[in-house]
């Protein structure tokens, strides 16, 4: 069982830019004193790019607006990493805060001035010319199409970023928005794991089958729910590790992201972890495939109830 | 913040007729002996085209079948308005009462026949020899689609309505029924208001524009739910009511109109106030348009909670 | 009102087979020692034959897996009724029990090799070369869409199917796998009935008479709830039944299906019963037209409110 069947690296479409099989997701990177240090961040990009996952995730608002300045730091120290890595990163929520005093509420801004100024901030603060796929964020109840379409196309033509997508889109809202475009939306970044099966069932993984796109999933761990015995599931938990013990692997993380491996639809599980032993671990997901009967226990045990 | 930049007429689809950008409801004009008298209809009328809407929604069904008529005995004393108005109207719905004493059980008929005989017992009624927009009121699970295609594009060649639309319509009955149909449906009268949002999540809205028609939207102030501080939102109305002042516009319905007008998909409004000073008032949501960080604080009040 | 208007056959899809209005479903067989004699089933299904009844509804689990083989012990009995029948089996639903020791938990099975083996079992077991419509038995979250539709070509082209289609699955997911195939799909199995009325409103339906494929509808009855006073709805039963003595019908069932078949997108109700009276019964659903008056009572009285 340890033959590895999962590619390590895919086209996230077919006209799109290959990205690793897993992503790591800088988000976490403001967190602390320790995450925030230069060294601490570089060391972690650096297990990452020995356990083969060259897509690093990042956002404009990600530790309050702070994380993707950091990590630019980080690259200046570093000439050698920027072709070694793609770069994603989003735009399209204005949290409030220190950073952003002027804003009152946390809204969206969709609008073609404010996604320009974003991207434009973000190569900024990350020091790099270009990125390798640009998001928005959310949908947005006033996202003006024509516009949008207007703008991403721009902003793909100046080179200032490799490929467009979207996040937490609905397949309805992906048509609404992918009809106004003359170039493919490449990516749809959405909440999954075996905590949050929802887009299974409700259309979300059928329409990037159809797009001919890869979903790309945050908390593919449940946000630590996963593993929370209170909170949790720990018959769950304790399938999960049995499972970890028979395929050989290192816990039960590493087998909730390969159940999400499994997928035909080969989403790219985002890890947030800034630990890099435990990115080690994670990282060993590519290395099984799980059996059918197993992947369908996990399903059944997750859900409470066997498949009808 | 006076300067308008919302038109105040447009084209609910590339080929169809131009309405006026909020609509007035006559479904209330049989409510009671003032509204009904001619005169009074006919000042509602006057109203309504000074403040720039001229567009006039109605159902065959209105008032227990009354209203038609009665705006049509208005409009024979004031031949001058056929030219000023657009007509809409809807059918499909069979209601129980004394003017159908053969319906047993409300239902609905989207037979070419009766869609035939309504439309033209409509145009009997009006006393107008077409409407600019003719609906299909409520979804109906006996409807034939092919049947009902022949029947509204007959309707169409015969000249006696400009446009055909639906009402209520889920994207999945919109599509459904345009698959048979060699002529667009150019219009999908909902339910949307700061109080009904869930058009702007569930694809109506994403649908419309996909589709290239506007959307109407009925009961645009939550029919009275808006102002109601027993069961109602009373932070919301405080909102509107404090926005209103800052933006110099009349009261917080005008606010909540001109929230929806703020949407990309264009939505038509529809008022049902018989009270001049009422129509005058609401109206006045066009002047303005709702900055983006206050349409988002709306949002929130309403949703009770920030966007994700 | 006893003049039929139902036709009592159709062509599932334009290019499809023709079968009857009414299907008979096997799956109750091997429930007891008297329904798996061969004389009793063939009885059963010389009583379809008479009332109209040629299309035959199997899956591969049916009865712990053991009523094909039933069915197919019949047939070779009766050499002369091949040809006047219409089969139809499902594949896909992996079940834990005596029959398949190897499975410890009840799972889906999609790859192209599973499907390809139990279709050809299906074929062993019934003893027939060909089966009119093979069907995919439930949507599987680990289906391969261009590997599922790759085998389901073949086994058309092998003449080991003459059809293919899909149970149980939204709009979304058969357009995900359709999109794949160079085929059409030509069914989707489904629950429907006057309890279980969801696939008239979310876009289950629309998108049968979009693809031009009719829905076979499983349970038409309710699966008994319908007649269950207790747990049911005796106001339901009551209607029904009234009607059904209005109509000169034999009881309430034959009403229900009636009521189905009304419907505009042609569903194939499949009725369970091994009881000749009761299928002869059933079977005379095809005589009559529902008043639409009566159809929307009986709608009002299901769901317990007039339509909107």
């Amino acid at each position: 069982m340890s033959s590895s069947t999962i590619a390590s690296r895919l086209k996230i479409h077919r006209d799109g830019p290959e990205f690793s099989r897993l992503v790591w997701g800088a988000f976490r990177i403001a967190n602390n004193r320790e995450t925030s240090e230069i060294a601490s961040i570089a060391r972690t990009v650096d297990t990452c790019l020995d356990a083969g996952i060259t897509t690093i995730d990042h956002a404009d608002i990600y530790g309050g607006y702070r994380v993707e300045a950091l990590f630019g730091e980080m690259l200046a120290t570093r000439p050698d990493l920027r072709n070694r890595i793609e770069l994603v990163t989003k735009c399209g929520i204005a949290l409030t805060g220190p950073a952003r005093p002027e804003h009152r509420v946390k809204h969206y801004n969709s609008t073609a001035d404010h996604i320009r100024r974003s991207l434009e901030n973000s190569l900024r603060n990350l020091k790099v010319d270009h990125v390798d796929l640009l998001l928005l964020h959310r949908p947005d109840p006033l996202l003006d199409a024509a516009e949008v379409a207007e703008v991403l196309e721009a902003l793909v033509a100046e080179g200032k970023t490799r490929a467009v997508g979207v996040s937490n889109y609905t397949p309805s809202q992906f048509s609404m928005l992918q009809s106004k475009l003359t170039i493919p939306l490449m990516a749809n970044q959405i909440e999954l794991s075996v905590t949050h099966t929802a887009p299974l069932y409700d259309g979300t993984l059928d329409a990037c089958v159809n797009y001919g796109i890869v979903p790309m999933a945050w908390s593919p761990l449940g946000g630590g729910r996963l593993f929370d015995r209170e909170k949790g599931n720990p018959q769950l938990v304790d399938l999960l590790t049995s499972l970890a013990e028979h395929y050989g692997m290192p816990g039960p993380g590493t087998m909730a992201l390969a159940w999400l491996l499994r997928l035909p639809s080969k989403p790219l599980p985002i890890i947030g972890s800034t630990d890099p032993e435990r990115v080690t671990a994670l990282a060993r997901a590519t290395e099984i495939e799980f059996d059918l009967q197993d992947w369908f226990q996990v399903l059944e045990v997750a859900s409470g109830r066997p498949v009808p």
